[in-house]
């Protein structure tokens, strides 16, 4: 999903208050109606872009009401700084990604749901089910916290060291984008196009700072493609 | 800052135009409402809401003419799923975060700038300096599509998780709120209020699930302190 289509269906008060009812149940559009204080005509329109959008659905019940619920799980995620402005949005990763394959990052979720469910000193299975379910939950709950954490920690570094990097290439600080265009042939951009679309910015922008650091020994060029120095 | 806030702000076009120019170089009105297409009133407009949430600050040049530049680092997490909307903003973590401490993650980010920078064939120290900086930068965008990859990750992991409650203790599946409370039981909110403010959702609507959890063993009650049961 378009992270700018989110960003602007997030961005109305009404419509955050119904995904937050629909998330606790499936409402009729009367019951969200009274509980807004919004006219029912309001909500219909809002149930229109959430719906349109693939957030929101909706199913007809045995008495023929219509009621909807949210539909999609998805994440969004925005960082600001200085040096960028970055949307994203995404569904979520499979459930079969393996990853322990991951370079820079291992994330240690151990629960045997089994054992879990053997140690309670429960007579029903069914609670012990429900016990097994919740320390997993307990456990996912809290690498989600982690990696938040680490998400701003990395966020604060990065931004660090594009200080850093600017004091180097941008003498007078007028020029934030020449650490973010750093950035990106460090991740693998070559051409002025590549870096351009990478970082939303035009060509002839990216072409001009690239050829001025050029000058200075900064960057080089090869056929169009171009790398830092050293 | 206010989650709230910073989705009205976003929800808008133009302002995130205005932020993504904004990271690439700071600009006068002018250059703003050229570049935008949009009459010098109305960006003046946006920049002042996002004065006032914060998020762009104006300094006055040596010709005395004002203009704006991103002021702060921050980053915004929203997640939806049938079960939440929950919506998250915060600071970078000081750079000072001990990393290593995290009970879920560990996070392997090692670079030796100084390293970096005396295997690298270059006469210049400069140039040194930014190749580490650079192999530094590197670094930390891998580490941190990682951490977003495993936030996908454990998104959809807790879903699952919470649809496999949901079939436990929400019978006709009218009611996601239910496994809600007890992932909020599991994290340690005990009180009604405590879980009602967790969830967003009013007290008697919470009292009501957990007393009909209750009826079925689910959970139970000791001096208005509820836990699950078994």
């Amino acid at each position: 999903m378009d992270s700018a289509v989110l960003l602007d269906i997030l961005g109305n008060e009404n419509r955050r208050r119904i995904l937050r009812l629909l998330s606790h149940k499936p409402c009729y559009v009367t019951e969200i109606s009274e509980y807004l204080g919004v006219s029912p005509k309001a909500v219909i329109d809002h149930l229109r872009k959430l719906e349109e959008a693939g957030l929101v659905e909706s199913r007809t019940d045995s008495q023929r009401r219509k009621y909807f619920n949210i539909s999609r799980n998805l994440r969004l995620e925005v960082d600001v700084s200085p040096y960028e402005f970055d949307m994203k949005s995404a569904y979520p990763a499979s459930p079969n990604l393996d990853v322990s394959t991951c370079q820079y990052l291992s994330l240690n979720v151990q629960y045997d749901s089994a054992q879990a469910g053997d140690t309670e000193a429960v007579s029903d299975v069914e609670a012990g089910e429900i016990a097994s379910l919740a320390e997993e939950l307990n456990c996912l709950e809290g690498l989600k916290s982690e990696l938040s954490l680490a998400q701003r920690w990395v966020h604060g570094r990065i931004t660090d060291v594009l200080d850093q990097l600017s004091e180097e290439v941008d003498e007078n600080g007028q020029n934030p984008i020449r650490a973010e265009i750093l950035a990106t042939l460090v991740a693998g951009a070559e051409t002025v196009r590549e870096v351009g679309r990478e970082i939303d910015a035009p060509e002839h922008v990216v072409e001009g700072h690239l050829t001025s650091m050029a000058e200075r020994g900064i960057v080089e060029q090869n056929d169009g493609h171009w790398t830092l120095s050293g």
